[in-house]
């Protein structure tokens, strides 16, 4: 599946012109985040809870943790909406109107179910770890079964998405362009800083590459 | 206020102890931040939304577009939680199962209202404008009646609100300890880099200091 037609939900209304329904943007998007913030309804009051997610395929894996009380009350799963945004810069305009910022951002609606099967649950926890931080895996101890049965994950289908993402500099109005003032884009990054070595490791216990050389750009 | 005792829907289930309900700590939070998932519902399904928004004392504005359809249909203001996340570093731990994320982040629960006051929505976007970037609002030509008018502007009370707070090392069980895997934390900065003049920026417009020195640490 290359693309992910919109629905009426997912068309992208406001600035149409930044719609992406490619599903190869989309993976690129949520392949770069490691938070998504997860949408869900109790009684008619919204609730929005950030969590890691990992991706397998044409499934998201999410932390459920925040979700699960209400989930073991339902049976078939609950309507949910992920929400994973990168933010890459400030858009400075000469107008107050006309600032924006630069993002990419993916929503996934869909119903959300607990992954039950260990199996399933291992090789999600394995997505979740490594779209994390990958390598980290096999740098550390793997769960045990009580663990895996104290975890809770839930899976969601990328099936109902959409991105949405803004690039370059302001578009100032044609009697703005004279003003005195400064314009363009403060681009932002989140960078990783060093490492802190918890105060209880041996000091013979180096800082591995997968934490020493850590960036976001995916292979 | 010094305090929002929490209610049913805004206490701390899940890791009790990382609950914050200090004022104090929720708008720290809330000031350093500038990008909030705003949730709604629309027929039983709930949609998250990432955008910009400000504080004025017990007041969260945000920018409407995102809710503001949904919103004229109904009279009387919509049920939200907006959720603003800080990012902070990855915890890893010497097992899977303990890996976590240092964070803080608020959920604030209400009604939002849209801002039809002219004089409240020009005091919101200019707070809007200046939490996102401090001093830009002086250096930018200011809304005009037909952009105010083209604006939608929500508007929130911190009433209903908590923080959740995750800092410092992994915790690990103690038979784990003597694992051969490096732990510790890996802090994590969204940080400005060099700006980027609008390529029809005339050449003597030279960059401000409050772009050249943009922070997110608060005053």
């Amino acid at each position: 599946m290359s693309t992910s037609a919109p629905t009426t939900r997912t068309r992208v209304v406001r600035e149409p012109q930044r719609g992406v329904y490619d599903r190869e943007v989309i993976n690129q998007i949520l392949d770069e985040a490691f938070i998504c913030h997860v949408g869900f309804v109790i009684d008619g009051q919204p609730f929005v809870i950030p969590t890691g997610f990992g991706r397998v395929d044409d499934t998201l894996y999410i932390h459920g943790s925040a979700a699960s009380r209400m989930l073991k009350q339902l049976s078939g799963g609950i309507p949910v909406c992920v929400t994973v945004t990168l933010l890459d810069g400030l858009v400075l305009a000469r107008s107050v109107f006309n600032h924006s910022m630069n993002y990419r951002s993916v929503v996934v609606l869909g119903t959300a179910d607990l992954v039950s099967d260990p199996q399933e649950k291992l090789a999600a926890l394995h997505s979740l770890s490594e779209h994390i931080a990958p390598g980290r895996w096999e740098h550390s101890r793997q769960p045990s079964d009580r663990e895996l049965k104290a975890t809770s994950v839930l899976k969601l289908p990328l099936r109902e998405c959409s991105a949405k993402v803004r690039t370059g500099p302001p578009i100032d109005d044609d009697e703005d362009m004279s003003l005195p003032f400064w314009a363009g884009v403060l681009p932002l990054e989140l960078v990783p800083r060093t490492p802190l070595p918890d105060p209880k490791l041996p000091s013979d216990i180096a800082i591995p590459d997968h934490v020493a050389h850590y960036s976001r750009t995916r292979r």
